[in-house]
């Protein structure tokens, strides 16, 4: 039987997707762990409309990006048909990426909004590149953001200073946020630093061994270009280019691979070798860096990679790549201090991160890392991250300082303790049922003060349920803000974990909110 | 100081959103609100491109459609450039609506999905009109559908049958499961009957009621139009239009009146007036839907309303619209049994409807029955739905019948205790903290078998946790089938519920999910 006429067979567009159930589940599975990675490092979410003015993107990146975008226009305006017939452009673009639409969100209310301000979005994106395994027209992506606060800026005299490493470790803080949420939602994902990597760079320390091997300062852009490419050339063709662009590549190689020897090694760059102030200076930037997740037991998944400098122009300073099996990139970000500014803002410092849906999922699916059936509809169908803060912890005693404080936030977010029974198990990662182990969602304070009662009144003004208020190693203080009463241990098992640890920590306030 | 130059202000543009956290998490309360509601009914949730082929639009309204669109193209494809230079069109368009999409999809798969197939998305919608109260140019849709099952088809003898109840109940059951959907979204939010009420219409009847006031079978499309426009005219000139047409209105109004009486009394037609064969066959139909709803104790929310017609020329049949304080349309849809086989797929009968984010939000806030602050928070912190049935609710005697089946489906996806406590206690909806008096995902069979292997059968291939045996009116048997063990009672309280109550079956089942 031929079909009706008007029948004609629909399917959808080149590059997009439909999602049946499965389908359909396996993405609630993956934006979950998203969103609950994201709320449980103090990151609020925000959104923005799916098609924005062409110009907001042109403004970035020049007029040239229109022509990797689907554009839109009204077809209900006179006016704007008219455009599109004479210039083949249109008004509006759907969204490539978030970062503008972010940037513009902050510059509107730059003066009230917190500093630093942690944004988190996940929706849907659109290129008009052409489709291929790994790249869609339209894929999902996950946005992480921290903006405004302290600018690492080391060209000041006193941070440099070897003795201040708590002052330092605080100018890196917002990096630091980001690369821990991108390692912790790898982790949640059931990956490992056996299979991922998360290649660390920074442009500075980049352009200052290029320098220092012999480029001037004015080819910087071009130099940084050709290490993007380094790897895909033979040597003899890679060492002519270089000397082309008028720097020495072997030198720049041997330089750059001390550095990376260096930030895994843990030892200072100053002990080795003092006499190129720049590339001391920005080296000690990333290995500040390097500092933190060693305290919080994530530098395992992290190697300085100074190759690593990400095409687009915008990136200022930090820049890393979650690199899967040594060759699939399946998350990126970076610094970008110049955008808010750009964009109508005032000048503010930001760093963040994103992550697709189509690499992820590939990944996932290649390790039998996505739930199926019965397993899929039961991870999608448990309690999702609180939205309050569950801990916020504060410290009473300044000389304490904050890297205590940091490492048990760490600990409390990634949930180690439910992590290691899901090892010692063998478990996937949705099938932790042990509530009490579970991930947290942590806080602590961004302001200077230590000043115990404006700490507190920060942990209310933020919603928070429990302060945390650790007043050495060994001693913590518990305080449930909503019936505003001390707590003091946790009420269920055989518990004598150290009082100051997260597993303790972490169940007193699972007892607490479960009214044992 | 003057601004640099680049540092243009940009805003979102027109009728378009930015979505602050705390707006973030607002749309988040209600996108949980429909999902939740839409799973424990048995919805699998489905989605697909953000923007389609923009002939699928034209195939079903007309060309003239895309007017009305915000059309896109790839700026990288010189041949879609140049045909929107050439004819003002673009090949895309950005969805307006999901019905075409759903079909598409259905139509992809028709043999291989269950009969019936039910299916909800939520997503972004896009329509290019000019922005108002009420109407933004993106917006956010929940779209709901029951396609495949039995077709409604009164033709046919038997159904009418007045002894013929339960076999008239299946075939208007997907009417049905689109109505309480409705009606359960609607109560989750905190609204109740007092200010919001489901207007249900079917165009058969009103064209029948039409034919018998003297309009010719020609001319139905004109008479339902203007139904739709009366109450907006002076009656003398309704009055003139009618007869215009061909037909009386008065008479007309007498006769739509006397049903609309009929149906909320829950008397036979047939007891009144046996004259009028197409009104009386087309009045059972929707008089079945209200006998179902009088059974699961929503007919008070509903009233039958013949002037609703709906816009949309696609519609065959049942129409409802939710309306809230007697003049905003909150939701509303219908029967559209042709539209899948428009688009390639077999004849199919079809059910569904709508319901935007702006419209809801808006009445929620004025009624002070959006959460704020830590209560938004926690409110989108809580557990969602169950993907997994909860309860699948099986008969053991055929005689039973699926009325008490589907009465105790009903009351258990209801929470009607828990609804009952949050009354009781005047508290918000999303305060019912009584984990043990939530709704629950509950199914039934949509087979036709009465074997009780079959059933469970059925059970078990949809990932089913718990099936609910129902002997006779006061004997359930609870089986938990991921164990393969049977349970006997509510494990907690003091407790003398009738056992074959949602009360009973429900705690039954959170305390063996609790595993006490």
């Amino acid at each position: 039987m031929s079909k009706p006429a008007g029948n004609a067979s629909f399917q959808a567009p080149k590059g997009t997707r439909d999602l049946y159930p499965e389908d359909l589940l396996r993405r609630r599975y993956l934006t979950q762990v998203w969103r609950d990675t994201a709320i449980r490092h103090g990151f609020d979410e925000i959104d923005g409309p799916t098609f924005e003015e062409a110009r907001l993107y042109s403004v970035k990146s020049g007029d040239g990006i229109l022509g990797e975008l689907f554009q839109a226009f009204s077809g209900k305006s006179p006016d704007e048909v008219e455009r599109v017939r004479e210039t083949g452009m249109a008004p509006f673009a759907l969204r490539p990426e978030f970062t503008p639409t972010l940037a513009r969100l902050y510059a509107a209310r730059a003066r009230q909004l917190p500093q630093p301000t942690k944004w988190f979005s996940i929706g849907p994106y659109f290129r008009a590149e052409r489709p291929q395994r790994g790249r869609l027209r339209e894929f999902l992506q996950w946005n992480m953001d921290v903006i405004g606060g302290p600018e690492p800026d080391l060209d000041s005299e006193e941070p440099q200073s070897e003795s201040n490493r708590a002052k330092r470790a605080r100018l890196v803080q917002s990096d630091v946020d980001c690369v821990e949420a991108c390692i912790a939602s790898l982790e949640a994902f059931g990956l490992s630093s056996r299979s991922v990597q998360l290649a660390l760079s920074d442009r500075h320390l980049a352009a200052a061994h290029l320098v220092a091997a012999g480029l001037s300062a004015g080819s910087i852009d071009e130099g940084l270009a050709m290490l993007d490419r380094v790897a895909k050339l033979p040597r003899e063709v890679a060492v002519e280019q270089a000397r082309a662009l008028g720097f020495d590549l072997n030198k720049y190689v041997r330089a750059a691979t001390l550095s990376q020897g260096l930030f895994s090694s843990g030892k200072d760059w100053a002990a080795i070798d003092t006499s190129q102030g720049k590339v001391v200076a920005n080296y000690l930037r990333i290995k500040s860096i390097g500092e933190v997740l060693g305290a919080t037991g994530r530098l395992d998944w992290c190697q300085l990679q100074l190759s690593v400098v990400r095409g687009l122009a915008y990136y200022t300073g930090t820049v890393f790549e979650a690199i899967a099996d040594g060759e699939r990139a399946v998350a990126g970000g970076g610094r970008y201090d110049g955008l808010v500014e750009l964009l109508g803002g005032p000048r503010t410092p930001a760093v963040g991160f994103a992550m697709g849906d189509v690499v992820v999922s590939l990944l996932l699916e290649d390790k039998g890392l996505l739930p199926k059936g019965a397993e899929l509809m039961d991870a999608v169908s448990r309690a999702p991250a609180s939205v309050r803060p569950e801990a916020f912890v504060v410290s009473a005693d300044e000389r304490l300082g904050d890297p205590h404080v940091a490492a048990l936030v760490a600990r409390l977010r990634r949930g180690v303790e439910c992590q290691a029974w899901l090892e010692r198990e063998d478990r996937k990662p949705w099938a932790c049922d042990r509530y009490a182990l579970r991930p947290m969602h942590a806080r602590q304070t961004y302001k200077s003060t230590t000043n115990l009662k404006k700490l507190l009144a920060d942990a209310e003004k933020q919603h928070a349920r429990f302060a945390v208020v650790v007043h050495d190693e060994h001693k913590v203080q518990l305080k449930d803000l909503d019936r505003r009463e001390e707590l003091t241990h946790p009420t269920r098992g055989d518990f004598s974990a150290d009082p100051a640890s997260e597993a303790y920590v972490g169940r007193a306030i699972v007892d607490a909110l479960d009214g044992r």
